[in-house]
């Protein structure tokens, strides 16, 4: 290699964040930690390799082909966080008498999928989730539903809401339609795709698997009720479903998660029950949601649910879990094309240096204003022309440069300038 | 796998964070942003993996060994981080447009090393790293050895130092006392155990490597200098090395630096020249430092100095740069042995559910505590008897617990309970 250059690049799927996406990135991980810490859910983070076998345990093996794994110099199989679920749930495992159930904890940290990029696709991208571990009660699924509503509106978004279903209704309605368990997954497939698709599409498509017209009628009997509110649609598809204990049961969970909206004070404008979405079917077992960034095509920006059966791959007992996650790249892309969070720097003072004799002076001024909590850059050069100085203030675009030159030496006073007005004033600095 | 446990457990070297460990590690982190920032240093995060070659370019073969790499699904070699400085230097090259210099960056983000873990070492751990790239100016390194005094002081340490040395004196040092090219290296390596192995050990260990008597009496007769400050100890050494120009250059740099150091206000307690302190041989060529926190057998918590040959590499010119790395997992193992941070909840109430009638109300509280700013846990379980929640906060060290029952609702309050004290008081919650 010696005297050659190395190729600088990146490997396809992989970012690197400058500044200016950094600034945004954080403002935006630290207001879902400040939620997050707000409802009561505590920090965790794992490593990024594990033992693949561990991460396996749970996913298919479409994921088993998308994870990174490799034997290390041990020659021991391991593998890249595929997601950060997975990792809790073993955690959970591993430190049963530490960790006090119930146990509510928040992962911001970043996976990795060997993806197609072709699809524009990314191969490490940050997970952020929260979820409560150790109880049955509604009352995870009914604050976690509030709390993303909180979130979006504290990141600045307006118009969104939440979809909320269950999948022990969506169980009654394929037993009321009497779909067959083979046919099962095929069927929630095809109603998943409603909101892209439509009704006609989803008639079509589940003809083409060999759905019954019976069954088809039954399931649309459900799932297009339409009603003035979401505890008034419950109730309608409570009476359709009258004979099958499941869905009654699915249907009391969400009328207690919406009561609890209710009292919370969240307008109803945020939230309803969709029959329509499905999610993860080999995972969720309970109240299941999705939220929904409306304009600009966005789609789906979190979603979560009940699932009662994982941790106890682990643990060799369930542990009855709620929770979900946030697409927070997909809202950070949002939030950069509206331009909702400014990637301002956060430098507030450029300390000039007039000339190498006076570098002493433009150094102590630095400090002084730093210490008074003003993020402070000296310019790292006393052999630059202040003109190049100035220039760079305005590049970075740094709101105040500071010069300090013999007179303002002599006055003991320094020069502020406002880079953007071109007002200047003499000020002292001690 | 089906019905068996999947044994839970974490590989070799690699660490869970609990929330207990996370509370203090984000506080250490928040820390170095903060004054990351005050000194003008932006954020920058890189990829996990990087083109295998991009990563071997710099480290000799040793570094290499101790590198994750593995080939991905589409047969490219790559590597997981193994340094931030790597990473840095590559994104420099690669955005040469975007970026204006000098370019100042903070990065704090986990590598990874195939360490052998029976020392103890660590094989995923956090690099916290600051580098002033695009300038030659000592201004670079005067600034960063005292934001590294001020970020001690401010993580809770009185008793530490930085110690300055320059390569340029070393290598003036080892012209003076006549060491060749070859022996160069082992001679270096032996002096920077001085601290360790004391005089003694330093010249039986050079007698041993075959330097002559007359070359060891040279190279003491530098190093063993006293003095009354530093700058008294540059003098000496200025005048014992007055014909070697290399030298000369060496102690001018750190004579600007004390000169900063001391117009910046910052006491002498703090710094001091120390011409032992050797650091990475194939990298550094000006000032180098170390951080040491005396007391307990700590050693350096950080380190860093010049190195303007190593972007070159990429950019296919040099780019002078100058920064270091703070020992972070060091910083947090004492600190946490000290105690100097706590590490209780961020959780300031748990709000209790009296019986499942009121749990509406509780919500509702709950959700009043936090549009107030106030941390609030609200028990996720509604059948839970009142004496397990209280036990659940002080288990928890929850500092304050409301409850709420049939009693406190009929007059419209709330009963508010000091944990520490026992102390309840009714309060109106609106």
């Amino acid at each position: 290699m010696s005297n050659q250059i190395i190729q600088p690049r990146t490997l396809k799927g992989f970012r690197d964040f400058l500044p200016d996406d950094m600034r945004i990135r954080e403002k935006v991980i630290n207001t879902f930690k400040q939620e997050f810490e707000k409802y009561g859910y505590e920090p965790l983070e794992t490593p990024v390799l594990e033992y693949a076998d561990i991460l396996m345990g749970k996913y298919g093996e479409e994921a088993e082909q998308l994870m990174y794994t490799f034997e290390d110099r041990g020659g021991r199989k391991v593998a890249m966080k595929y997601d950060v679920t997975v990792p809790a749930a073993r955690v959970l495992a591993q430190y049963q008498n530490q960790l006090t159930l119930p146990f509510k904890r928040y992962q911001i940290q970043p996976v990795w999928r060997a993806e197609n990029t072709q699809k524009g696709r990314l191969r490490e991208f940050y997970q952020c989730d929260a979820d409560t571990f150790g109880t049955d009660s509604i009352i995870a699924e009914a604050e976690f539903i509030q709390m993303g509503i909180e979130i979006l509106k504290k990141l600045g978004f307006e118009n969104f809401f939440a979809k909320i279903n269950n999948r022990k209704i969506i169980d009654g309605i394929t037993q009321y339609a009497g779909i067959s368990k083979d046919q099962f997954a095929s069927v929630c497939t095809t109603i998943d795709k409603l909101e892209k698709i439509g009704e006609d599409g989803v008639k079509k498509e589940l003809e083409e698997r060999k759905i019954s017209n019976e069954s088809i009628t039954k399931i649309f009997e459900v799932i297009s009720q339409k009603a003035e509110s979401s505890l008034e649609l419950l109730d309608k598809v409570s009476s359709i479903l009258a004979t099958i204990p499941e869905a009654q049961k699915g249907v009391e969970e969400l009328r207690k998660i919406l009561n609890l909206l209710k009292a919370g004070g969240i307008k109803e404008t945020f939230y309803k029950v969709d029959l329509s979405i499905i999610r993860g079917l080999a995972y969720y077992t309970g109240p299941i949601w999705e939220f929904e960034v409306t304009g600009g095509n966005v789609g789906s920006v979190g979603s979560g649910g009940r699932y009662d059966k994982l941790v106890g791959l682990y643990v060799g007992k369930d542990i009855p879990a709620a929770g979900g996650s946030f697409g927070i790249e997909r809202l950070i892309e949002i939030i950069k094309e509206r331009n909702m969070i400014s990637s301002d720097t956060q430098t507030t003072i450029l300390v000039t240096i007039f000339s190498s004799d006076l570098l002493e002076l433009s150094f102590k001024t630095a400090n002084s204003l730093r210490s008074q909590g003003i993020n402070t850059l000296l310019y790292p050069d006393e052999n630059a022309k202040l003109d190049k100085q100035l220039k760079y203030a305005n590049k970075k675009q740094i709101p105040y440069v500071v010069i300090i030159g013999p007179e303002e030496k002599a006055n003991n006073k320094v020069k502020l300038k406002n880079m953007k007005t071109g007002e200047q004033k003499e000020i002292t600095v001690v």
